[in-house]
Parts: structure tokens; sequence; C-alpha cells
């Protein structure tokens, strides 16, 4: 989990001053966790969501199976960008919005925040 | 040259409204071809240029062969991130402006541009 929020917390904006290869290493990790069509979609889905979403309620729209879910849930979590909650038998997810915007910053040549 | 272009041009911001399967794809291409160290770091580099790079330029800073390095050039070319431009023995490398800032919009949930 260190690993993992170290992508969010080191990636550095891809205008700024030149990367050493660590940062450049980071960054990539960010956009290696999203380089996936399901993993999109499961961020699209949270992101037009205001509450959490069950893994439940992602399977039919995926139309993926059950552990192909939590395998990009998982993906998904290494890379910082999302929160889970575990409610009985089920797992909810949110994004975390501090992560998406510091992926946005980071591809952002205009170097915005951060 | 087709299928690269259709990533830049298909690709939706992940917070829009649910997006389909083809969509998806689009977007995660984007971000695949910014999935790698050595790509980050270029775009890293154009990116901190006003001029065109030449590619001759690109070997030291990366610590890469000449093959790695065209490798790693086709792919953001295929993606729509940069620009070729041929002088003499050597290529010369640019940032698609447009296209880096639409890869912003995409990370951007809130779907500023576009």
């Amino acid at each position: 989990m260190a690993a993992v929020e170290s992508a969010v917390v080191c990636c550095a904006p891809l205008a700024a001053p030149l990367l050493d290869e660590q940062e450049a290493a980071a960054t990539a990790e960010l956009f290696k966790a999203l380089a996936d069509p399901a993993r999109v979609r499961i961020v699209n889905i949270l992101a037009t969501s205001v509450e959490p979403v069950c893994v439940c309620e992602l399977i039919e729209p995926l139309g993926l199976s059950q552990p192909t879910v939590s395998h990009h849930m998982k993906k998904l979590l290494d890379a910082g960008l999302i929160d889970r909650e575990q409610r009985g038998k089920w797992a909810y997810l949110s994004l975390k919005r501090d992560a998406v915007e510091k992926l946005a910053a980071v591809a952002d040549l205009k170097g915005v925040c951060c």
C-alpha cells in the first residue's frame, strides 16, 4: 500500500522541470492503472455517482465476472485512485477525488495545481 | 494512423455520462501510451522545450539506445500525442498541444474542456 500511495504522492506534472527516473516511474504507474478499458469504465461509473458504488453493481454494466471486477478494483486501489469500504458481504467503492485531481494535474501541461 | 488519431478524437472525460466500450477503449489507449517511464520522460522533455527536439538529443538523457527511443517515439506518434518532422538524417519531435490538452481534460473529473 505504501508503494501504491507513492504513485499518487510522487508523480509529477508532465511539464515540470526534467523528471528523474523515479518521478517518471511513479507518473507512468498512475497512467498504467487507467490503461485498461474496464478500469476506465469503473472510474467513469464512480465519477458519475454521488454515493459509493457496490462491487455487485459493477458486474452487469461492465459485463465482467466478479473475480475480474475484483482484479481491476485491486489495480485501482493499488494506484491510490479509489477507496474501498466493506459493508457486510460487499465492498463499496468511491473515487479518491484528490488522487484523480492529481492525475488531472499530471496530465496538464499548464501545471495548474500541485 | 487512423486508429491512432481516433484515440485522441474519441476518448471521453472520465466523468462524462457512462462511456460505452468504444469510448472506454479509446480513453484507455491514451493512458496506455503514457504508461511507461521512458515515454513520460520524452513527453516531459518535449513539454519543457520551445523548439522541436531532435531524437539524437533524447538518447543521452534517457540513457536508452536509439532503436529503443525510436520504439517509444512510435508509440507516442501512434497515440497522436506528438508530431514528427524529418530534417535530413534525424527526426525532430514536438508535442501536439491539443492532444495533450485533450488528455488533461480526459483525466479531469470536472470535465473542464472539450
